[in-house]
């Protein structure tokens, strides 16, 4: 990288990793100060069991809690201002999410809405928050999103068919509570998409032109893991180890692209989602192989870097071919976990695609993709997955 | 590790790395709501006109300040409160420490002492300090010690003869500003101790028992950089890619050490440094390669693994034989970079060798080593370097 580049490196929040982890909620909300709970879940992660845990280290704690599990899969922003007044008509002044990204999203910004004025919408867009609001503690069930300290906020505004971003680091959690017993129960479908997820999350970091060093070391542990358990946690969902490698991989790759941004996966995964309603490690998944074939003439080293970390020969092959190998690797991978969506499948059509790549082409993640697109190599990107 | 062991990993201090990153300290003093900044610096810096360069950025942008450069190699603790009370005297409000281990150490423990009552005697220990003082940024010259963002302040007591240290996370600074081009006028034998310092912390971290795969991956990265870099810039002070990547190495060792504690060469570095003013790289360079001898059996994989990050040839080796190579490695860069040095030269004697061992024993880096050591063994590591 240019060395006269000044980079930036920050991560907030503190984070307690290890099973059984879960059982310490209780004493970190005290180190908080906070007196009564917002717990923000979804009713997948209750249906589980996941919930009733955190409810019986909170109850034998004697730490009083109100429950707030209308999240929705892609949560519409005006829930973060229902959540906001509930804790204030309940005295909440602590928020603890758990679930996958759409319930940390959603309890961060909560906690966020909890000491700043006026509504979640004020504070779209990046660094525009004024101020930390109430602690926030993230408990994830999925190994994807990396939510628990990541900056972003991503939610839906269902009347405007539009994803909206929050980043900050005021929106970032105090602490990130990672117990990977809380991740077997997550079935094997919503195990792959979500592990492509974190994948796309440390490969889109390590390619782009915004990394640096520090992030690309968190990266490449988390490829790695990713490689060497996504099989496993599929295969075996109560594979303990698996599960452990998982989570801590995902939170890896948010510790990596936090300051960095992503590609064009994302670029594209926004708009997708929010028009066809793909589940956001699914719309990924699709999409990262194709990416990677697109932009790997930008950063043919990291290529061949990412070829190796998934073990695939690449001894006396031309850079090139080399390169390549790691488009191999990860389609291989998607195939693997039996992801086989189309884009397709979710009604996008070639009519469609011009809206979609307009969209795409606003996000902040283009500027820092190793290859500049234009819109038909977008739109050649989605064909490829339709 | 054990998965059920939950590890802890927080760095509360934002990071701003590059070549020329000094220029932006008024930015962030603003930011920091700074109005008079407290800099604390060394006459060694200020010689080398390291100094000036932060003179001359803080009056273009019309920021006064106080300079406070009465800071001896190993900082005496008095040294804290007269610093304190100059700031107070001054009006000061945010902290700015330019130097070595031992200006960045006494600037963060005045920053905690502008925000705390009492003594900082009162706060040594771990997790002792209440809160948060004045915000304090670290801009390291030496590529070492990595206080720019640890935990820990090393201070002198120079009445009792003993180093007293504070561990917090209200001791850490808001911001590690860190400039390579600050580095270059470092002279070689002090580029090769602090560098010698940082592989410690690296491989002390990488090898304990507290370690776990955040500060594993950080660890690994570090080693790297220094195995690639520190005969350069030794042997070429003024090679800007040396001098990046073994500041880079020196902060990554830093967030590997910071949540794991380190090993024996630390533990009898401390009695050493306090008794017979060893400095501290230099006590650590010495004892390096013999702890490392001592500790191998304890965790052979590890020792493997380092052997390979210096890229010594392992294969075909039975393992015991590839751990030793590790060994062989750090021998041969401590010998390359010109370390000659023994603990004679200070005066140390066997006679000496009981208090020092006895001393050493109590440090927290001793539960976590991955040998447990007995006196007499201490003692044999001593007289190996003797
Ligand atoms: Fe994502
Ligand atoms: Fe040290």
């Amino acid at each position: 990288m240019d060395l006269n580049r000044v980079f930036r490196y920050e991560i907030p929040t503190a984070i307690e990793f290890g099973n059984g982890a879960v059982s310490t909620v209780a004493d970190h909300v005290k180190a908080l100060m906070g007196t009564k709970v917002l717990l923000v879940s979804d009713p997948g992660v209750q249906k589980a069991g996941v919930t009733q845990k955190l409810i019986d280290v909170l109850d034998q704690a004697e730490i009083p809690f109100r429950i707030f599990n209308e999240i929705e899969p892609e949560p519409d922003i005006e829930g973060v201002m229902v959540g906001r007044d509930l804790a204030v008509q309940e005295g909440c002044d602590c928020v603890v999410g758990l679930g996958g990204g759409s319930a940390l999203d959603t309890a961060k910004a909560i906690g966020v809405m909890l000491g700043n004025d006026g509504h979640i919408r004020d504070y779209v867009g990046i660094n525009i928050i004024p101020k930390k609001g109430a602690p926030v503690i993230a408990i994830p069930t999925t190994a994807g999103t990396g939510s628990e300290l990541t900056i972003w906020s991503v939610m839906s505004d269902k009347k405007a068919n539009a994803k909206l971003s929050v980043g900050s680091p005021f929106n970032c959690p105090n602490l990130a509570l990672c117990d990977p017993e809380l991740t077997v129960t997550l079935p094997p479908h919503l195990t792959a998409t979500t592990g492509m997820d974190a994948l796309t999350h440390a490969l889109e970091s390590f390619v782009n032109k915004a990394t640096q060093p520090i992030s690309e070391g968190m990266s490449m542990q988390s490829m790695k893991l990713i490689s060497q358990s996504l099989r496993t946690a599929v295969s075996q969902g109560e594979n303990l180890t698996a599960r452990y490698d998982m989570l801590l991989a995902s939170l890896l790759a948010a510790m990596a692209f936090n300051s960095t941004r992503l590609g064009l996966s994302h670029a594209l995964a926004i708009p997708l989602g929010a028009h066809f309603k793909i589940p956001h490690g699914t719309v990924n998944a699709i999409l990262l192989p194709e990416v990677m074939e697109y932009n790997l003439v930008g950063n043919i080293p990291k290529f061949i870097e990412i070829a190796k970390l998934f073990d695939e020969p690449v001894e006396g092959l031309s850079p090139r071919k080399a390169a390549e190998k790691s488009v191999f690797a990860v389609r291989q991978l998607k195939e693997d976990v039996g992801i086989e969506e189309t884009l397709s499948d979710y009604g996008v059509t070639e009519k469609d695609l011009g809206f979609i790549v307009e969209e795409a082409m606003m996000s902040g993640n283009v500027p820092v993709n190793p290859r500049k697109p234009t819109l038909e190599d977008l739109k050649q990107i989605c064909r490829n997955v339709m």
